[in-house]
């Protein structure tokens, strides 16, 4: 991609009303534009970093078996109605007509498994979807971390037992945990209260930081954790007893176990080897896309503008030419044919223009070519700002790149 | 992918109200579940022809330069009350509180313009998104053809002139007779009246079928096609004087000349090099994803099930064992080794039922692991239904299987 044909703004200020580091610097890189209160347009930029965030969240959900499927962004009112939460989510949800739009689908997964499981032969399934959710939000904040419309990744466990229910939990809790490490967000598993969802347990994920709303309760001696909720009036940890300290954080996932209650409610019932008819057990197990992407943003970025880590980079490197050259045509071309994933900066503007937009834009490489690299027989390549530069031939700084392709294809 | 592990259900018996063939082989097949009237879930079949589909339109819908992004499933109701459409599309457009559940996004696009299109130097641009939109159809049918929730491919072209916007759309012309030949879903371009949509010019792509609910006049001379309202009192060719034939279709999409009707509405105008301020020059293109995968499912297919084409088959082979086998494992081993997309019916059911699924599928190709191909030292490799069967060595099967890798990952 071109900079010259991107459709994207780059602001030198920060906008008004933005009130986290992450939003003024996701808007200010162009990575997304506000449409309304907490509903925001993803540019090319930002769908790209957004892409990466899901790739790695399809491939960890994948891995434990995860089928994908498309629900409805519109489900019909009695789904809610039957299962109470039309009335119990009335502030948040909206509805029209017969219908809702989708906040989350324990409801839909529950009358599809009622028509597609018949026998425990069609158990254990774990199927999900990644998917734009909305609800009404009345006071968003933050861009993305509050937002009215949101992305979310929703999987859903059915099993004939408790047991498999438990491992379904557990292989989430092992997924999740690898999503965050590897896209380097560094979160705590809280434990959360499932009783007010009707549940027999559920944890959260927690991205401690001081612009979250959420509250957690941390032992500073074994690290178990809880949200305020579960920890209740506690100001000791149950398995140390030493001291619960109090953070913030912003809460990136949650994962629950929901036994049989959807399940009645829907008559999702199965034949079981004796022959006898019982309820599927259910989990329920959210990942916040945008909300992940927005809190990478808060942690990895510096005075310059966004860092992102290589693993969800909207491009590998950005491409910066000191002045429109053949040699930096040259060096799109190769960078292109090993498919190295390079954002060309071919503007025809000020070289210091160019630098501050590469690192506005957190795009961990840089490939600079110039008169100084041309003169020393190569292109500059260095790590975002400038880090650890050293003047290469073209192939090897190409092959040096692409030696480092992405383990996950978008 | 195993058979035994699929959330999917395959029916025998065609469903009751399923008012088209197309719609009862998705249904049978396992492709899609209705949850409301005109709303449905993808199944992980589904999901999978339907990404297949989007993956070909995304290639050639780039190929002339979009850049992918997205807009907010919810819009603020302003920007509909200022476009006027609000009004005119009353019936159609879900509403509540302030907002609109996109059934389009021409306004959207406009505002986005008007905030990051500054200079002629920030023209020509292509931007497009593949989504779910919503209208609420007062009387939806025929399963994905008419729906209430439909995904859709929906460009927009950005232009400093008349010029411009004529270029991208001759483009796009030529994009979509790329698309539709690649898919093998045949279809007639077709002059449209653009004029109650305050457009310049206009063409609609329809599939010519007698489940369709559109009427097309098509010149058995010169080729000339228009749709009714552009055809208007003629019963004779305007190109070629022959005579005119009446035919029923499904417009699987539709291009528009808008000029600078929604720009001069949200004021995206740019700088020209004179100095002077201009309106952007827009054009807006659509392309019915659901609806393209329920033409080729109402063209392709026979007493059997669905025959997809190769391009779009959720998976390229399915490989039948006989009876559970460690040949049919060590088969679907190197098939997975070797990135062939398989399902894998590793059922304990007679061999019958996993042939007559395997035709109900429409899989292009059948790899079947059994006595009889064992007894002649390899496997069984067929077209669908057992056409053009050969017994192969194992390696040899899987090598031309591996050969015909489709040109575009998913």
């Amino acid at each position: 991609m071109r900079t010259s044909s991107l459709f994207q703004h780059t602001d030198r200020a920060a906008p008004a009303g933005a009130d986290v580091e992450s939003h003024r610097l996701l808007l200010r890189a162009g990575y997304v534009r506000p449409l309304a209160g907490g509903v925001f347009t993803l540019l090319p930029m930002g769908l790209r970093a957004t892409r990466r965030v899901e790739a790695v969240v399809r491939q960890e959900i994948e891995a434990i078996g995860g089928q994908e499927l498309a629900m409805p962004h519109v489900l019909p009112r009695w789904l809610w109605e039957r299962s109470g939460r039309l009335a119990a989510w009335s502030d948040a949800l909206a509805t029209f007509g017969d219908s809702v739009v989708a906040a989350t689908h324990e409801e839909a997964v529950a009358a599809l498994a009622a028509e597609l499981i018949h026998s425990w032969r069609d158990l254990p399934r774990l199927v999900y979807q990644i998917q734009a959710k909305y609800r009404h939000e009345s006071r968003p904040r933050a861009g993305l971390i509050r937002a009215r419309e949101f992305t979310m990744k929703d999987s859903y466990s059915l099993d004939a037992d408790e047991a498999g229910m438990l491992e379904q939990y557990e292989a989430h809790r092992h997924a999740y945990r690898r999503v965050f490490e590897r896209l380097s967000l560094p979160v705590v598993e809280v434990e959360s209260d499932a009783a007010p969802m009707g549940g027999y347990a559920a944890h959260e994920y927690m991205h401690v930081c001081r612009i979250g709303e959420d509250t957690l309760l941390l032992c500073s001696g074994c690290g178990w954790a809880a949200n305020r909720e579960a920890a209740g009036q506690r100001t000791a940890c149950p398995r140390c007893s030493a001291a619960l300290q109090t953070e913030r954080g912003v809460e990136v996932g949650n994962i629950f176990q929901f036994g049989p209650r959807y399940s009645e409610m829907f008559g999702a019932q199965f034949t079981d080897s004796d022959g006898r008819r019982r309820p599927v057990w259910m989990g329920s197990y959210g990942l916040g896309i945008g909300r992940t992407l927005a809190c990478l943003a808060e942690v990895h970025h510096d005075e310059a503008g966004l860092a992102w880590p290589d693993a969800v980079a909207p491009y590998s490197v950005v491409l910066v030419s000191v002045r429109p050259c053949a040699e930096a045509e040259a060096a799109y071309a190769r960078l292109m044919e090993r498919s190295v994933e390079v954002l060309y900066d071919d503007r025809d503007v000020a070289a210091g223009v160019k630098f501050a937009d590469a690192d506005l834009s957190g795009i961990p490489w840089r490939m600079v070519v110039g008169p100084r690299s041309a003169g020393a027989g190569g292109v500059e390549l260095s790590r975002r700002r400038g880090q650890d530069a050293g003047v290469l031939p073209l192939t090897a700084a190409v092959a040096r790149l692409a030696a480092r392709a992405r383990s996950v294809p978008v």
